[in-house]
């Protein structure tokens, strides 16, 4: 690896835990400075512009979601061990640097929402794939015969949707109530067949 | 009303709907300029401080939102009853305009988490005082026979990361689907006495 590249590599790296933690459109570049220790011509000479760098930076922090969510779909074989290995994940969500400052698709969906397209849509594309992940193994347990017959759809959005808000809460007061009881809850219902 | 005390009061309405759907921390004073068609001077002339502006921004849009919670409340008899309207508020949410943008609590929250304390000192005042409200009536029913025994604080904060959740992937895709789908749960979840 050439030296610009890695340069390039750590500034994502650094901007990804910055931006999540410090919000991804309202961080001003003085504080990417200030964690890369670079000047701003040595950070912009690797990106186009800010915009190519909070892409990147999501881009990282989601990727690094996603190896949380592979490597727990790794031992579960029936679809109600999977999603309960899929919660598992944000079990330890505060300690976990993933997940520091919270997700980052929600926190990018609220940042950007009504301000920013390129941005919004990043933030929709991730959310589309992670809900995704829910709803595929749903839909297979439902094949398999596991689950009830259902809208796998709208139950992957229950799920993701009360997960992003207990994260939420629980970043808000720094404090493991909200998240626990939003695992005990969506155990509950996966474990139930969503009834 | 004096004039002086009119136009404050114009600016904090119109900075609450743009700063609501733009961001609390991110959008420029040249936006809050824009909308209110006043200039620098005549914005600081009536705020000590853009905190103080966004401040009382969001506290203006909060206390629209704790109307539509007083108003749903004032029919309902049962805490059963009582806890359907407050999920009945968040029915028309994408057209309601004390919604638009999604949560103030929840997008104050987001924005404001590890970069800005005073901001998030707001925001847990506020969602503590909305948590407190779905809580108090869950304790009521429990007190009364209504539901059965449980942890109050715990379904009060299921219910509300659940609808924060669905408020912010309907707003995220602009569709009703998740907000639809967290509801019909919710009301399920509330009917079955928290089961």
């Amino acid at each position: 690896m050439k030296k610009g590249e890695a340069t390039r590599r750590r500034i994502v790296a650094q901007a990804a835990d910055l931006l999540n933690t410090q919000g991804y459109r309202s961080t001003p570049v003085s504080e990417i400075m200030r964690v890369t220790g670079l000047r701003k011509g040595g950070i912009y000479r690797h990106f186009k512009s800010r915009t190519t760098l909070t892409l990147e930076a999501f881009e990282y922090a989601v990727a690094r979601m996603r190896d949380r969510f592979l490597r727990a779909a790794e031992g579960p074989t029936t679809a109600t061990e999977r999603l309960l290995a899929f919660l598992g994940v944000f079990r330890e969500a505060s300690q976990d640097e993933a997940l520091h400052g919270g997700c980052p698709i929600i926190n990018l969906a609220v940042e950007s929402d009504d301000a920013d397209p390129k941005l919004r849509a990043a933030a929709r594309k991730a959310m589309t794939q992670f809900v995704g992940v829910f709803e595929q193994t749903i839909a297979r347990g439902i094949r398999q015969g596991e689950f009830p017959e259902g809208d796998a759809g709208a139950r992957a959005r229950v799920i993701v949707a009360t997960l992003e808000g207990g994260l939420l809460l629980g970043n808000l007061y720094k404090d493991r109530a909200p998240i626990d009881a939003v695992l005990e809850h969506l155990g509950r219902y996966v474990r139930n067949g969503f009834q």
